[in-house]
């Protein structure tokens, strides 16, 4: 499954919930096989998207059960294992490689600001602990430190390193990136922001790891895929369809959690899961939650038009 | 024991480790002794000198159990129970009031930004749920997100609130708590970096959680009575000692981790325990550690001094 | 005049205008009287506080003559010659120097962010170039690039330079600039954030440049006198006062500039001068100048009390 | 002449001095006509990359005659105007204006920071007052304040206003911008920094500001023009000569500042003009510059293979 380099599009999973402490199971099962019918390339469980870092080291066992079990090795499982303590993101590495893993994502600790150099260390003291093969991950307005350019290249020749998820939103970060690629091609460079993976993919990265592919997988699939074989034309039309979602859909509510809040709610909306919050937010009722089943109903149409093109 | 306002000094006490894994339990103990010799007026366990967020949680419940079983009731313990996992946050909380803890601290998750009314909500409701009283707590150069003073007018108002610890460095930030404070004396209000506690306490607040009275309670116990007793000259002659701290050992080293790193390697020097750190940093090796010893020699003439003034 | 070192309040002037291209000449000449009348013991011409940045260069040098004609050698005469070009920023101080002003207040060029090493280059190159003695002036919320401590020491060491003055708020950076004091103390130390003054000079600063002397310079003074004497129950009496100002009179409006407008207001308000802005703001009309009326008239009776103490 | 919309390549064109106060006006006249002769379809006077903040108010109508002179209305020229100082930035538009400029480029105040709705009243008291079509320019890096999409939008709309140019290298928000642009059409949208020009137009605007255009004009007019067609594998390729300028020519030194003093110095090598900077920085000299030198040999092969491509 890790032999060859993973491309295309790895949606970060969101973790429905009944409540802060109880996991939807049959709504994940039904989100993963809703993904998996919208043609993604692999799955990324306990991401940003999936709220990591808000649920109980207990909760996130739950999830790589789930998603490991419902997958049943039908397309890559990587597993978020970033944490502020080493100890709790090797003994949940270990967890995950023992459910049938096939892949881990490691971001910098969070709380202390680590410098590059400490940075570096990290990656080298923990990277040969893990039994699986790694991404590095670098989300510096959630985890406060960069990955700077230098870093990164030193991490990425870690033996068992074998990609890059960037969800800086610095483009001129990701080319070098990209030109760090075209001196050795050993690893898959995926693009976080999902209204950059279609220029990502286009200028040479491998995939996109997009968090509205939980609602519209086959959308996200299409754009990657007109952007891997270089059809302008049809990226442009697609990114029209992708910007209008973060327009309407994610501008609902006016803060920064309203990305996960509203798609969590529109999921819940579609009869795909629950969408209870693992907290410190709380999920979108009432007036929000009509707002989002408004907007669903206006898109419909463009992403109809969007699915049914010529790909 | 929490029946009056919080004063005085109240050490952030650092995590003494054998290993990563391994709580050096009798260092802990010496350094409460250390500590409460030195005339200390209260202890918190797990806040960010205790390295709180690389532990693990099977670690921060060692450290609670055995902090509260040191103490005795011989001075209030405040828990740190900050936590990006409200789940997990609590399940500590209830763990600290089983061992006999008198109060918790509770700063903002600090993956996700909040907004302010985000938090506000996460504070209105976490607070409720917590067995204990609590000290709310300001660290925006950790956690990203600083508690705004109209957020914490509301907070400070919630039962159970009984204090507010501030570590933003921001005086003007502070002198607003001070004023907040005028309005209704119910609370206690503690200044983070140790170079500040000297002034906030001449300007009128409470005390201090100064990370450099573990290695030197004695120096910080003066330094508040000084300025409690509004004894100008004293407070300046102490805060040149305080300076020459920050300026030599916690310059050791040239990242901002120097800090937690220096302390624990001269508390190691002077063989209260031993000073391996949770990660994702190393403790002091060879060159480091020399230069920690050498500045250690130098600082004791001032410090005795420091102590052996007509408090 | 700067034969010793400057101590006390040295109100940064506003700039009294008729419209964005007059300056109100009358204005200026009272607004000059009130201060001296309020025992200020200098003034600085062209700070933050008068809109320096926002004045043609031709205004800038308006304000020069006026107010080197107007205070006749009664008080030091500071004025701001920070710009982002050297070669206009040389040209204001030679005409300062013709006009008879005694000193320069210099921060670093504010467009470009320097790097530390330029920083120094900087100070190094322009300073001996600069006909009158030569305050730093460090303002990172203006000009992005903090005057670090190091390079401030090398700085505090060109021929030249008589005294720094620190805007940062960042009171840990402040302490530091204190401890360089007590290693030479042959320059003045001024706080800038009005709030930061009493405490400042508890702890050792020369003096403060406070916008809030241009409406109260007594109270001001006063605060000053109280801190410089030790007098910590009057400090914190008249501290109460100081953020009255700041909770009320600064918060009409929304925006980071409502200190400048309400300054302003206010004193047209008491028939002081004409309160048009420069640019690229506009004055306070209708409700918010009702607003600053409402709040002068409820100041008055706490700043009546503290003029009327004991000083 | 701006009757139709811009679009390609629009180089913000260096200032040459002999010294800080002295334009190098033949070295000028050979960087346009070298421009020219590279093919670029307009030309950007008083941009970041031409020092603008840094030269006095004399020197920059200095260039504005200058530049206007030799351009004889060959290409469009475009005069920045942004300034601090309201009174300064019209004063400069006039005199753009009287020689013969086409339209005016104006960023946001950047001493003190506006808030949003100030920056929108801003705009809309300025624009009117301006006697040629105005681009908008956001370059928050060095103005601390970001021209938001909401704000952009209602900007956008004000008559006289024809274009924008966004430098934040914030690819997420210039998405925002092509959507805006797809709304109406009626406004040219450009792209900052080089090393995303080629994605830009791929995605549909209409051209680039590219520093690296004075050194090497044709390299990324051929760009621009791949882009435009479509043609993803040019655009890939020539992408790799950009980025390989980006990490051998500008890091030579290791400021922020490196950019320009890397650009001057390379077009002095190459005999077009001389290099002195206007100051706050210095020019590259001795080491540096052999440095400078050094790369400048090794890159001409791969610029060699650029420009003779199949454009």
């Amino acid at each position: 499954m890790q032999t060859s380099l993973l491309k295309g599009i790895v949606p970060p999973v969101i973790t429905p919930l009944k409540s802060r402490d109880e996991l939807d199971v049959g709504g994940l099962e039904k989100v993963i096989e809703h993904l998996l019918s919208g043609g993604v390339h692999g799955v990324f469980a306990l991401g940003t998207t999936g709220e990591f870092a808000s649920l109980s080291e207990e909760m996130k066992r739950d999830v790589v059960t789930h998603v490991c079990r419902e997958i049943k090795g039908r397309v890559t499982v990587l597993v978020g294992i970033t944490h502020t303590s080493p100890a709790d993101s090797l003994k949940l590495a270990r967890y995950a490689a023992d459910q049938g893993a096939h892949a881990l994502v490691l971001s910098t600790p969070y709380y202390f600001a680590l410098s590059q150099v400490e940075l570096l260390e990290y990656f080298e003291k923990m990277v040969p602990q893990l039994p699986l093969p790694v991404y590095l991950y670098n989300i510096p307005a959630c985890t406060k430190v960069s990955i700077e350019i230098d870093t990164a290249r030193r991490a990425l020749e870690l033996p068992n390193v074998v990609g890059f998820k960037d969800s800086s939103g610095n483009m001129g970060y990701f080319q070098q990136l990209l030109q760090l690629q075209n001196e050795s091609n050993a690893w898959s460079l995926l693009m976080g922001p999902e209204e950059l993976v279609g220029e990502a993919v286009l200028m040479g990265a491998q995939g996109g790891v997009c968090g509205g592919a939980n609602l519209f997988p086959r959308l996200f699939v299409n754009l990657y895929e007109a952007a891997e074989r270089g059809d302008v034309a049809e990226v442009k039309r697609l990114q029209q369809v992708v910007m209008n979602l973060a327009s309407t859909l994610y501008r609902t509510g006016s803060y920064g959690s309203s990305f996960v809040k509203s798609l969590k709610c529109a999921m819940s909306l579609l009869g795909l899961c629950e969408d209870a919050m693992a907290g410190p937010f709380e999920k979108f009722d009432g007036e929000h939650r009509q707002r989002v089943a408004k907007v669903l109903d206006e898109l419909d149409i463009n992403l109809i038009r969007a699915t049914s093109g010529p790909v």
